[in-house]
């Protein structure tokens, strides 16, 4: 944590997803709850956020965060809603955690969510002062979290699929060199559906997207499969940054 | 104006498109700065906007600025981005008006941005007492507005240009019925290029979010064209607003 001077009344959350094993995780810092009554009330879960500095703008102070916790820089990182229910920050176990940090708890805090993309094999993990624990959660074991972000993990979500969808930007949680089946598990992941292998397959390629590497999959005896990796050449030439991914019988309506 | 407590340190600013004459505007308001020096200073554009209210969240508040420029309720209005670059009162036009309307020009507001689309046939201005006057630009002759309100103003337009592909609102933007070149004249003042006639009749019908009445245009000696209207039903009953209408040779790099 710098010395800089924390406005009160704004701050930053990140949702940083991650995949690895065929699982989507989220990544969490776990707090510590002080003058906890009981155990079970002495830690919880919650996005890793901070209040912004005066002299940064709204990205840098997410980057910050991202940076203190995981020692990652010029990572995916993309803003995707603001929040700002008056009532955000009511639940006691909030207050109490609150108090005994830094902050005023009926300040009403107004924060910008955003949304991270890593390959969670390039983390390490740096837990900061104000986190216990930081924690690599999968999406379908996400337990109640603090103020409303629980809300906010969801809408990240949400964003996210529509996102893989018109954009190249699910190769960020992927390592440089990737199966086609490790591409389709992950859209299959996020999706939460799954796809037709065929037309998965002709669908990237046909994209551009990505290309096929010599390489091969090594200790595999029968039918090593091929790997390829995302052209980020011609993503970053390129005028645009949109592309049509939409798989077929998605969510989308009509074809 | 409400006499509910304001919150210095963030605002909503509202990008207010309409459609009409095949021209797409941005409704602004003119602000009176206090104690001009010259007659070029008195006056200046910006986007509708407010503090946020102690009591109500972003999206309430962005409604109460829209109602009370407008007096339209019910329409829509989505956020897309929030703006805090520290820099971004500096100007001395704008130090100056803050100063004599109400704030602490060195306070920082991070403001949220919503973009609203509505049919401006509907619209009685109601300027209100912060500003002098509100007017529809087109889009092509907007000033340099206060704050970061260009930079805002270009981000809202960015984003529509991608959602008008992905969901159905557009039709916010037109009358109950309109022509199929309407909506077409609708389309390619938005995306800033010419579609072909015969591919964007076929995707519309196609995607059976316009329906056909048996009215047509009068007034019209020869050949008078049917009007549409909007399949608001279906899309409600729907269980998603996503749908394909990303037109061809577009923005899109790949099909």
């Amino acid at each position: 944590m710098s010395n800089a001077i924390l406005n009160p009344h704004v701050s930053v959350d990140c949702v940083i997803f991650g995949f690895s094993r065929d699982t989507l995780r989220l990544l969490l810092i776990r707090r510590t709850v002080p003058n906890a009554i009981t155990e079970l009330d002495d830690s919880y879960y919650a996005l890793p956020g901070d209040l912004v500095n005066d002299s940064e703008d709204l990205h840098q102070a997410a980057g910050r965060v991202l940076h203190e916790l995981t020692g990652l820089q010029g990572i995916y990182l993309q803003q995707f809603q603001a929040f700002g229910d008056p009532g955000r920050i009511s639940k006691p176990k909030d207050r109490n955690w609150l108090q005994g940090v830094r902050q005023d708890p009926d300040a009403r805090v107004i924060t910008v969510a955003y949304m991270a993309l890593i390959d969670s094999q390039k983390v390490q993990l740096q837990p900061g002062s104000f986190s216990k624990e930081a924690v690599w959660i999968p999406i379908d074991e996400i337990p109640e979290l603090a103020f409303d972000h629980n809300d906010i993990y969801e809408s990240a979500l949400a964003a996210l699929r529509e996102r893989i969808q018109i954009q190249p930007i699910a190769f960020e949680l992927l390592p440089e060199k990737f199966t086609m089946a490790d591409l389709q598990s992950l859209y299959e992941t996020i999706l939460q559906r799954g796809l037709d292998k065929r037309n998965f397959r002709r669908k990237m390629l046909n994209s551009g997207i990505i290309l096929p590497l010599t390489e091969k999959q090594h200790g595999v005896s029968n039918k090593p499969a091929r790997y390829y990796s995302y052209n980020r050449q011609l993503m970053q030439n390129a005028d645009s940054q949109y592309i049509n991914l939409r798989m077929e019988g998605s969510f989308t309506l009509f074809q």
